[in-house]
């Protein structure tokens, strides 16, 4: 890491490989030899297309894609999505199941009820979301179009040890937003598959989805489903109905490289157990630092814990900020402390982190 | 101009200025000392938000925004604005008058379609769109809730004189995505205005809206439209429900800066129309060079034109190339010849043009 840099531990947008920051800073004001910045080429040139033809390819590798899904991508992060799923997949007569694990699950669980039913077939909220319910406690209904999920809970800090959960039948969508591409996923068990990019895959601004071709040709949509909200606007178009967000995807096309180059998702699944398992450890050691994700549910990507009051959580805080690890504080809905060590966050700031974390409890336990 | 860029003469996205990309690439590893890239940054970070208040707050300077209209920053480009106009202002019992001036007016009225009654109050396409209708041709609807036009055609190198047109009583709603801050304009004559930024005020992934609170405040909205797709979703939270698109934002607001500091609009109106006059005067002092649209309705922002014949026009556009004059090709649907000339586009880059269709006319001619 170049001194001038920090750990960023931001929940998301977090931080990049450093060197798709490199790549991308050297060729800002001229892509290669074009003599112009990929900020001002033409969504349907020729280098464009190579570079979307390239992300695209790529992902398909990295998560070997089956044939039958697109890769797309679209805009208005998760939060579009907690829409366009229902739009897309939810008869005007039919329903669709949810599993609660945190705040953007009842977001999109909110956003659905929009549009037809749907019921919560599972809920860890009674007990402030610090597990992933069992596959035992989760009642799936025999009639549901899909059954939607999100996989990590970047302010509760769990995550579903894999997915899809094992009995269901219906086709099952994920809101991967926090957990894309950091360990391997069988995609074929997947119905859809989407990611808000600022956390594993690249910058705000773009959104993937991954999604089977079967689930978005079945239903006639209603009239009024707007041209951007319709997948298939996107799957026939290649993600170029309108102009996209290009300059993102360029970002992302570079990190999935990038994932790639580090031996797949086989092997970035290692990386991630690690860098958590350090992290984990201390939280398990130590009487000063409390975990607050039930131990069988605990994400790899956001690690929240306490202290044993808010006065020592501030001064963590700020002594962290001083030494050069930021972004630390949890969500403002919970308090406490988060490391999110997303794919990109590097291992050495890992080892920094568990060094001041050791040294603060000497000096304050 | 360095010497390692190009003039782009692409219709969108578009040339940007190039002191705004010497400082984004300067910035892009670390914004000055935060020691993260504004790639990385999260969009509740005290750095974005200073990003953001002051791109608006420029905004607001530099088209004197009226107190009671908000500056807001979406996704999804002008075509997800064809949706969410009618979805936010046009009533269940009500209508709306469109006036059709190309191929993007007709796409905005036909999404409109899907939500509610609309009515065509003039159209140039009977003249295959050479021309923006005159005040005296449009039939505005008493009872409109409100007028749509698109300020410039990028396609067939029209634009509005100004906007709003006279007499209409109904809130004017205007794409102003090819040629938003090209000239001066009264925000306070419309009720809302919207532009993708890839044209004239940034990189794809971001698009300015600027409405009036009251348009966006009287109706009700049904409880089937997307919370994404509500304008109050973004007014309420000064454009931050959800992660925005950072990186697009942060441009917008450099080139913003730029523009004021240009010495404002009607300085940046008065080199936008030196720059289309000298590529107007060659077309008006030529038989070889034939513009395409009528001279009362020429675009500022894209200047078409046709040659003698489509063999010409294809050597006329390789050799264009190969003197680094690239982008030049008419869109697809009509042919012919395009040069595109933003805001950014520099005035050397025009002179570089003239030059080359003269010479090239005295080759051919």
């Amino acid at each position: 890491m170049s001194t001038e840099r920090i750990f960023n531990f931001s929940a998301g947008p977090a931080v990049l490989p450093e060197i798709v920051l490199d790549e991308a800073s050297r060729h800002l004001k001229s892509l290669r030899d074009s003599g112009m910045s990929v900020l001002e080429m033409s969504h349907r040139s020729q280098e464009v297309s190579e570079i979307f033809d390239s992300a695209v390819a790529n992902i398909r590798i990295l998560a070997n894609v089956p044939d039958d899904y697109h890769v797309l991508f679209l805009q208005g992060g998760a939060t579009q999505q907690f829409a366009m799923v229902p739009l897309n997949l939810l008869s005007e007569n039919g329903s669709a199941d949810y599993v609660i694990t945190g705040s953007w699950s009842k977001k999109a669980f909110k956003e659905a009820q929009r549009f037809g039913s749907v019921r919560i077939v599972g809920s860890s909220e009674d007990q402030d979301f610090v597990r992933i319910p069992t596959e035992h406690e989760l009642e799936f209904s025999s009639d549901a179009e899909y059954l939607h999920i999100t996989s990590n809970n970047t302010i509760f800090g769990t995550q579903w040890r894999s997915t899809p959960p094992g009995s269901t039948t219906a086709p099952v969508v994920v809101d991967a937003s926090s957990d894309i591409f950091s360990r391997p996923i069988d995609v074929s068990r997947h119905g859809l598959i989407y990611a808000g990019a600022q956390k594993n895959l690249g910058p705000a601004g773009v959104t993937l989805v991954i999604v089977k071709d079967e689930i978005i040709r079945t239903k006639k949509l209603p009239e009024r489903v707007p041209t951007m909200l319709r997948y298939a606007t996107f799957a026939d178009s290649a993600s170029l109905y309108n102009t996209p967000p290009v300059f993102a995807i360029y970002i992302v096309g570079l990190v999935v490289k990038w994932l790639l180059q580090k031996g797949g998702l086989t092997a970035v699944a290692e990386s991630n157990e690690q860098k958590a398992g350090k992290l984990y450890s201390i939280l398990d050691s130590s009487n000063f630092y409390q975990g607050t994700a039930d131990p069988h549910s605990r994400s790899l990507m956001n690690v929240t814990f306490r202290l044993p009051n808010e006065e020592l959580e501030k001064r963590f805080l700020t002594q962290a900020t001083n030494a050069g690890l930021v972004g630390l504080k949890g969500h403002r809905s919970v308090g406490g402390l988060r490391a999110s060590i997303y794919n990109a966050f590097p291992e050495e700031g890992v080892e920094t982190l568990t060094s001041f974390m050791r040294e603060f409890e000497r000096k304050s336990g």
